[in-house]
């Protein structure tokens, strides 16, 4: 890790910045799989099986079979720890229910709003270097919350041409039962646009690599929601003298084991504090099986020393980070001063791993600076509301000429007559 | 207007069925105005003044001055009109104000989640065939009530260099100080990446063509959040023999009015009413000053008799229109099982024109089938939310070993050690 100190406005504008994608030629190569899925479907998918995973496929769907044997493979140990993340999750999503209300606006105009579950949605769970089950928790049990009627899954086959066991026996207990052996790209594309195994559904939500999360901007062009634009995955620590440099090393390397691409950053007023975590890096980091991701992550990764506790949360605020631990004094009232960020940890003990798995929280967040206008997923995320409005004949009358006025205005002759045609006939 | 009666399965597939566009064209040309905008400007915005809207600029900002100009040549009869629309936004709007709330999910383990206001945003206006100054109300109300900080509107000059009197008037009464003279795709590039006058924003607001459209989908590629992608406006009416055809024609033709790519339905149990309405249209559309526009929508629009209520329901949420009119008995039971689309219009005096400008609903509202997944406009929209967490002591000690089987599941030994390394310290 770099250490700056007191940075000038280059350097800050050098940490602010994130790393650039080529996407025009990423354009290119997932329009044509996405256009190739959408022709000729299954038997794309097939094609894509064999050449990009190396396996043959008749039928997509996992079957019973494949179900039970994976929950036969799962430990105890891991069903039961399953069981707590899950149950701790219910409870905190389950809080936030979107309330029905409703408001007379004029005499004799009611309008109202009500939020309805999405009613198919489609979970993409990637299997690259680790097989995240985790995250089929913190999809399916918003899905479930929110009451959607379908919730149909993909995820790639590994090179025996299964899905991971532990996917899909998270998959099992949160209810869900269609789920297709699919990658990538052709994933997306076979949930936006549906195939002759796989439905279609309104809105695709998940994490993946560059190519998935192109796909997911392509599929909008046709109107299908996605949960967010996906980049790599980031931490922030905001540390003082009052932090553990094993703990802030710690959460610093579980970050940057995710991929060489991961985004870690530690901001603190105490050089002190940042020497020793750094120190405290060396010493952990060589204990890791993953330790070669990490050290590349970390390479590209930097200490950040500021001046006063506000430089430090001005830089936070402006970085957005996925993840933002604050291991400083008085952390409540620093949480209070943060604007932008997706996921907030608390003090010394509020690992990010804690959030990623079981805290309650939802792990699918904002990245690359995006929790400046996205929010993490949440019930909310699988839910769309619908408006409604009611004018009675003394609404009609009473706000009429005025909807005339604008509507002149706006040079819409057929907006005004239809509500002078209900005026005359009531005679207002 | 055809009228399909008792539809087939390809009938009915037809009716569904959306006008494509050539993204691919509009991918190209889009990119290259953006591109040319993020590397050089405002000389790029200068260039494209010229070359598209026909007009120099120095200075792209609306000055005090041209508010000024605005305010007093907008009649007090509009100002009024406008004033009473805005009420009725404002107090439909207002009642939706998201709560922060806190869960204790473990002994130990607090989670919460907060909303804030997104802090820079962008609000397009079009103004091509009609200068759309409701929507300056429809976007920047709910802005306002979220809290944004930076609120910045960007309208195309008309010919003689200005924008629309009644548009800048609206920003005014709404507090929107900066306003720029830009439109298109150029418009949409500078606001998502910032140029010497135009600040950069975090989220992009407002309709536009397909153009425009393609270019928010494109800023979103750098983390740019959008309300979502426009496509041609709609209404489908939903009208039983209770219905007043000469109504049912009228709310018809408003939406016909909009554009020649207007998407219009009628659908009726009811031969009578979808003939009588028929004729009404005839009669009322030589009436309108955008009659010629008004034809061609019609041209392409469908009269639906279906053979039950049922079916009709079946047919809409399917088709999940922009706007759904129900002129049928019983209003309110058949809305309860509408579950696709962006406002819904209850009876025979819910006018679609009073929800474009002024029953208090919004009507920046999903087009194009996105209403499946799809919300219209609200506060919300202007805003994002952060979740938090905080584990004490006892909290890690309980929850740890959940969270390290979990993280050893799959494989991120360093996610394990975040936790370990804290156990091992309190002697949990």
């Amino acid at each position: 890790m770099k250490i700056i100190k007191y940075p000038t406005e280059a350097e800050r504008a050098e940490i602010l910045r994130r790393p650039a994608i080529d996407t025009h030629s990423l354009y290119e190569a997932v329009g044509r799989i996405i256009e190739r899925v959408r022709s000729k479907g299954d038997v794309a998918l097939r094609r894509y099986a064999h050449e990009f995973d190396g396996v043959e496929f008749e039928d997509f769907a996992v079957s019973e079979l494949e179900f039970d044997d994976a929950e036969r493979s799962v430990s105890k140990e891991l069903k039961d720890a399953i069981a707590i993340a899950k149950a701790n999750i219910e409870k905190f999503h389950v809080a936030e229910k979107p309330e029905p209300y409703r408001v007379e606006t004029t005499p004799g105009v009611t309008c109202w709003k009500k939020w309805l579950p999405i009613e198919r949605v489609g979970i993409y769970i990637p299997a690259g270097s680790a097989p995240l089950f985790s995250t089929v928790l913190m999809l399916a049990i918003p899905a479930r919350l929110a009451g959607c009627r379908e919730i149909v899954m993909c995820s790639p086959p590994q090179p025996d041409g299964k899905v991971n066991a532990a996917t899909l026996y998270a998959a099992k207990v949160c209810g869900i039962s269609k789920v297709f052996k699919i990658g990538g790209a052709q994933a997306i594309a076979a949930l936006g646009c549906g195939t002759e195994t796989v439905p279609q559904v309104y809105k695709i939500f998940g994490p993946g690599n560059q190519y998935v999360t192109e796909a997911k901007l392509q599929v909008m062009r046709w109107g299908v929601a996605i949960d967010m634009p996906a980049g790599p995955s980031e931490v922030a620590v905001f540390a003082d003298e009052t932090a553990v440099p094993s703990f802030v090393a710690a959460d610093l390397l579980s970050q940057a084991e995710h991929g060489a691409d991961s985004q870690v950053i530690l901001v603190s007023t105490s050089i002190d504090l940042i020497t020793e975590s750094l120190s405290e890096i060396e010493r952990q980091v060589s204990k890791l099986s993953r330790k070669e991701i990490a050290q590349k992550a970390l390479a590209n990764s930097t200490a950040v020393l500021v001046a006063s506790v506000q430089d430090g949360l001005d830089l936070l605020n402006e970085y957005a980070p996925e993840h933002l631990i604050i291991a400083c004094e008085k952390t409540e009232q620093l949480a209070e001063k943060i604007t932008n960020a997706g996921s907030v940890f608390l003090g010394n003990f509020s690992c990010e791993s804690a959030g990623d798995y079981a805290s309650g929280t939802n792990h699918t967040l904002p990245t690359n600076g995006s929790a400046r206008a996205f929010s993490g997923v949440s019930v909310l995320s699988f839910m769309k509301s619908i408006t409604y409005q009611s004018l009675t004949k003394d609404g009609i009358a009473k706000l009429g000429p005025t909807i005339e006025t604008l509507a002149t205005a706006e040079g819409l002759d057929a907006h005004r007559a239809a509500v002078s045609i209900r005026r005359e006939w009531i005679g207002a």
